[in-house]
């Protein structure tokens, strides 16, 4: 089992996603139901940027199913729009953990979409189980 | 204009969908991205049997996008399950409506997903615009 | 191990898609890559209709993974057209089969995509392997 | 009408993906039709190098929708693996052109994924349209 990083504080990843004319509708915007990808990417990135890939994760014995998952929709993205991602962890709980996501166009500050998912840990028969010590020790000061 | 049928009270629709091997993934279940497609496959037909298929919704010169999306995952479906999808409107407002939804596997009663959305209502440049009575004549006795 | 029926001679099923709004992009027509998840709708509905559901043949051992997939599109889709999809298997080998598709909008006569896969067939370990004969004795008979 | 680049002799692409959970199916793979966006990420960032990103092909009023669309997997990519695609034109006609695919993991030169898609050019009616000079003259040198 490779050596974990020292955990960082408060820590949140940025990673940035090019709209394609496939995530696009006849409405001419991102439909709503591609977010969930995005959120799924930012979550990679941070995991790996925190040292601890999620196949690492998985290897270990770990999975990490959706529990909840929630978006909120204040302006639309087009084709060819630079998404801005914006993710950090947002809690940590005994058998659970959640991730929160900001979206922008480019460099801009106004969020277009916002939204969160809820992870349950759970072993490799997908039973809840409690967060390991060497889960828990990395995610928890990362929490914002 | 086709003339609208009358609206029934407290009325709600009941789907099916047949799961895809592409709609899994390599945990063996649904992604969780996914639901948000049957949702929208509940409120195409949830119109339809309301008299206002949604293409006539956008034809009168509305748009009706997301402001909101919501999924709690109780339980995973996995390959060939067939989902039921109920769903009904739960909210109308002056310039918006919630649709909910429950999903079980076949004729089960135990929910394994639940859901919502919220929908503005737009004109054809996408800007919010009140609701109009033939709309909201039809949904409002239909909400539950 | 269930029996399976005495095999149908030139097999071909019919199956419907909805077209869902998140199925079409900003040119307001379904995106090319949606196609491939109507053929597979198609071929789960071919093998459950010949007597042997495709979850069936995973839990007999095989797996069928593509290893062409084809798609001429000759006229488009649009939001809330209804798919007639034909289906049938064009050619049965060694360890490979091959289906046909063609996608019609309702009762209409004139194809829009026409479409083919070729599937090999591997063991759970994703080896190639010989076609069983209880696949072949099923599958040869209902080629077109 | 902004100035195109000199066009480039033989002009070739890389770009990269990294495979999410959400692109796997339950046989631990990337499902066969997701590749079909991975060559529409390709297509983006060949004609935003050759100078004329595709929003600007469409701004002068032109579309260039699929026609065919092939894809032969040789081998399967899996989750978080880095997928680099190689793409280039292979043919320019009066009004039509071809893109060619190539996909292999990291830095191996072992093909695991092939494709090629047609695409016709269209005007904004989607009637096909012979293909301008300026589009002509950017792609034709670039052809390999």
């Amino acid at each position: 089992m490779p050596e974990l990083m020292s955990p960082p504080e408060a820590f949140k990843i940025v990673t940035w996603y090019r709209v394609l004319y496939v995530d696009t509708d006849l409405m001419g915007v991102v439909n709503n139901g591609h977010y969930f990808r995005f959120f799924e990417q930012a979550r990679g990135e941070y995991l790996r940027e925190l040292g601890l890939p999620y196949a690492e994760v998985e290897a270990r014995g770990l999975r990490t199913p959706l529990t909840e998952a929630w978006a909120h929709y204040y302006a639309s993205f087009h084709y060819d729009d630079l998404i801005r991602i914006e993710a950090w962890i947002s809690q940590v709980k005994r058998a659970s953990f959640r991730f929160d996501y900001r979206l922008y166009e480019g460099d801009s500050q106004d969020v277009r979409v916002a939204g969160h998912t809820l992870h349950a840990i759970v072993n490799e028969e997908l039973k809840v189980t409690k967060i390991p010590n060497w889960l828990y020790d990395l995610l928890r000061p990362a929490k914002i």
